[in-house]
């Protein structure tokens, strides 16, 4: 396994995540050459133009060939197939890492690539409501925790290929082995977050009044934000989240009822007692 | 009536909103005189030494004497003692403008002034996540939507009056003779916003694993941001518009219960068919 400034990496996949991360790389002149490989041609010339790789190709086992890490950039679901068809054609001690927001199926799809093949599952915690290639920033990736998930099998070189190449994005890597816990967490810290955004202008939509559109203000701004993200990426996460997603939400319709009752009742103190330490909790996160 | 140049304007309420509007109208001189009451000697001083009033006071009687324009800017409940005490010692033609995020309440209570007063119920939209005089900036009612809502006994030269003091802390007055309405519609671009920021908060807090809170990422700080605001500011604003929350959060459950189906069901075109003019109209709505 050679040092990340040694090292041909392929990105497969040049949106936002991708583009940014190839940017990113491109900008510190962190690795021996990038190689990105988008379906569309236009994306691809937009990337080498753009100079975030050194060259481009619309053919995924194409770009792979030689690449001493592969990082799949695309919805969940295209990761899983990439992994699938691609196996038979990375060089052996390949690294193979993704940026997919759910981890538990993209593991285990890494399980049964081919002995000499590296996987590392990984997750980015960053974005942003914009996508594709022309919302992509060197930056992006900057101060962000970066999620590795090794397998078994995984080689500490590897791990470390990973890490280096995290760290090269300006990003922190934490290294976490159980994928399921990545999920569950991650079903509440961002899916279920998405699914609120998503029900608040449904809500607004219905509303019969026209005015209502101009009595928003930065608090609806703020919590409908999500919203704005790409449809067919959050689709594919909820899709292989299901159980986590769905415990998150009855949780969540448990407190909102549980508040709902306690103003119904007109009951201020216990209503201070269950906001103060929500509002000391989420004064202290982020600050 | 005087014009606004001309006036003795007081500010009951020395928080982030009093302070704020105190700092805008006094940083373009657009009032003759400019009066701060607060409950805390402290407060006042501080108003005082940073010049966002003339002159400060913590007795309310004292603060209104000669006032051509009382703007109370308390939590609601506050602001709605304040009326029935305030009214007698009102100088006859004075405007008493409030800036409480619901109008209802206050609005019917302000039909309870005497004659000479001219009520006028406001609300800016604008605010952050801090409160206090500590946190009050001059350019926060800049491009903000001001609501206003005359009585019918209001006079026309009542109205501009406040329109006059919106505008000049920079804001757009918008007038809306249906307080009804404003609360039905704050209820869902505001309040329930408040409720899905807060519950959120207390669903992570919930979770039996310290690992979570380095799984936050822009998406759970911005859709939780509200859960940070003043909780005696929200209590009151909930206490006073209970009937249209409590309908905002059944439609809410609604939405996310019915968001929750389709993915249970695997029903992507449909999910799809939900989501996109979301996604859609959320891009169009803050650009």
């Amino acid at each position: 396994m050679p040092q990340l400034s040694a090292a041909r990496v392929t990105i497969i996949g040049l949106g936002l995540m991708g583009g940014s991360l190839a940017a990113a790389l491109k900008s510190r002149q962190a690795v021996r050459e990038l190689v990105g490989v988008s379906r569309r041609a236009e994306t691809v010339a937009y990337a080498e133009a753009s100079n975030y790789v050194d060259r481009g190709t619309c053919d995924p086992r194409q770009g792979v060939e030689g690449a001493d890490a592969v990082i799949l950039a695309t919805p969940v679901r295209a990761i899983l197939k990439l992994i699938s068809e691609l196996g038979p054609y990375l060089k052996p001690g390949c690294l193979l890492l993704d940026l997919g927001s759910t981890k538990k199926a993209i593991v285990e799809a890494m399980a049964g690539l081919p002995a000499p093949v590296q996987p590392v599952g990984g997750h980015p915690l960053c974005g942003k409501e914009l996508s594709g290639l022309e919302a992509a920033a060197s930056d992006l990736y900057e101060g962000a925790t970066f999620v590795l998930v090794p397998l078994p099998r995984t080689t500490p070189e590897a791990l470390h290929l990973a890490e280096e190449l995290a760290q090269a994005a300006g990003a922190r890597p934490l290294t976490m082995s159980d994928a399921a816990r990545h999920d569950r967490l991650l079903a509440v810290t961002s899916h279920l977050p998405y699914l609120l955004a998503a029900a608040l202008v449904a809500v607004a939509e219905e509303v019969d009044d026209e005015l209502i559109w101009q009595m928003m203000a930065g608090g609806f701004r703020d919590t409908s934000r999500l919203a704005a993200g790409n449809v067919d990426m959050r689709l594919d996460i909820f899709l292989t989240n299901q159980g986590p997603v769905r415990e998150a939400i009855a949780r969540f319709s448990q407190q909102l009822e549980h508040m709902a009752a306690l103003l119904s009742e007109g009951q201020e103190e216990k209503w201070r007692q269950m906001v103060k330490p929500i509002w000391q909790r989420r004064k202290e996160m982020f600050r």
